[in-house]
C-alpha cells in the first residue's frame, strides 16, 4: 500500500485509492532512501540526478554563509518533491542544504524513469509539467513583488493580481503572506487594515472586494 | 525552409541543417500569425492556450498600471518562445501585454499537439523541459539576489554561486548584470571594482578568481 506518493504528479490517480492504483499495475522503477532526524538530504551544489520525492517526514531548505548565517529558510511537509524543478535544468544543482527536521524517507527516480513515464502516461506529463509551470509562476509573481516597493504597494499589487471581477481571497493566512512579501506580519495587517480604512477594499477572514479599483491600481 | 523554429527545443534537430530537418519529415501541427509593429500579441490575462514560438521579429512584454506606469520591459528577439513557462500551469494567463516592436511572425502550437511530440520524441521533451528548468532556475536565483540588502552583497552571491573551484565567469555584459540586480551600471562597476581593491577577487574582462574566500562568504 506504500509508495502513492510515486502518483504525485499523476491527476489520475491522485483521485484514486492505493487498491485502484495497485490494480492499475503502473509503477515507476525507484529507491527508497532514509534519513535521521538533522542528516543532510542534499548540500548545495549536489547534482540533482534524481526526482527527490519527499515521502515521509519534513525537511528544511537553507543557505548558509560562512558566519553562520542563514539567509533564507523552508520547511516542506511529506509528500511533496524536492528541486523538482531543476531536475531537467543545464545547471541541475541544488542551490541549497536539504536537512531531516524528522526521521524522514525520500523516494529517488532516476531523470530516465521519470522521461519514461512522461512518454508512457500523458496524465503524468501533464502533471509533472503543471508542478513546473507553477512553481515557475509563483517565482515570477514573487519576483514582481520584491521589486515594489513599500508594504502597500505589494499588497495592492497582490490583490489587483488576484482579483476575479472585484472579489478576491488572499489564498493564504497573513502569517504566510507576510513571509512571502518578506515584511512583518503586523505590518501587513496595518496596511490591509489601512486599505479597508480608506475605503479601498473591503476584507474579512482571508476573502474580500475591491471597492476603489482605480485607487487601488494608483497604489502601486 | 522555414520554420525550422519549430525545433527550438529539439536537441538533435538544433544540430542540423534545415535540409536535414526537413528529411527527417517530423512536423508538429501549428498555425502561423503575423503582427505588425505595435500591434498587441496578447493583454495581460488572456489565457496561454498555445506555445507561442516568436519565429520572425522582436516583441515586448510589460506591466501597465493605470497612470500608464510601466512596472517592468522585456525584449525578446526571435527565435524565442514566450509564455512557455506558463503554458501547462494550473493558471495559464498571460502575467503581461506582449506587444510587437517590429513586424512579427508568431507560430502557434496547440497545448496537446506538444504533448504529443514530446511523447513521440525525447529529444523534444528533454530540450521542453531543460528550458523551463533552466527558466525556473533562473527565477529562482533572481529571486535571492533581490532579498540580498546592498550592491556589493548581491555582487559577493552572485560570484559565489557562479564560482567552480575559485574561478569565475561574469557570464553576462556589466550593463545586463546591472539590469539583473536592478541597480546603476556605474554602482555594479564600482562595487566590482572595490572588491579587486580590497584584494577579494581579481576580474578582467568578463572573468576572474577569488583571492578571499572568507571575506567574500562574510559580506553576504
Amino acid at each position: 500500500m506504500e509508495n502513492v506518493e510515486l502518483f504525485f504528479f499523476c491527476n489520475v490517480c491522485e483521485r484514486k485509492s492505493p487498491e485502484e492504483i495497485l490494480s492499475r499495475a503502473c509503477t515507476i522503477p525507484h529507491t527508497v532512501k532514509s534519513y535521521k532526524k538533522g542528516e543532510h538530504v542534499a548540500y548545495q551544489g549536489d547534482r540533482v540526478d534524481f526526482l527527490y520525492m519527499l515521502a515521509k517526514g519534513k525537511v528544511k531548505s537553507e543557505v548558509v554563509s560562512d558566519p553562520g548565517i542563514t539567509l533564507q529558510i523552508d520547511e516542506i511537509s511529506a509528500p511533496h518533491p524536492l528541486a523538482a524543478i531543476f531536475l531537467f535544468s543545464r545547471n541541475n544543482h541544488f542551490p541549497v542544504d536539504v536537512i531531516a527536521l524528522e526521521d524522514s524517507e525520500i523516494i529517488l527516480i532516476t531523470k530516465d524513469s521519470i522521461e519514461k513515464q512522461m512518454a508512457k502516461c500523458p496524465y503524468f506529463l501533464r502533471g509533472f509539467m503543471a508542478f513546473t509551470s507553477d512553481r515557475a509562476l509563483f517565482l515570477s509573481e514573487r519576483l514582481k513583488i520584491f521589486s515594489l516597493k513599500g508594504i502597500k504597494t505589494k499588497v495592492a499589487f497582490y490583490l489587483f493580481r488576484r482579483a476575479k471581477g472585484d472579489e478576491f481571497e488572499l489564498g493564504q493566512s497573513i502569517t504566510s503572506l507576510a513571509k512571502f512579501f518578506r515584511v512583518d506580519r503586523s505590518s501587513l495587517s496595518r496596511a490591509i487594515s489601512g486599505m479597508v480604512h480608506d475605503g479601498i477594499i473591503e476584507f474579512k477572514e482571508g476573502k474580500g472586494k475591491i471597492i476603489d479599483r482605480n485607487a487601488l491600481k494608483n497604489m502601486f
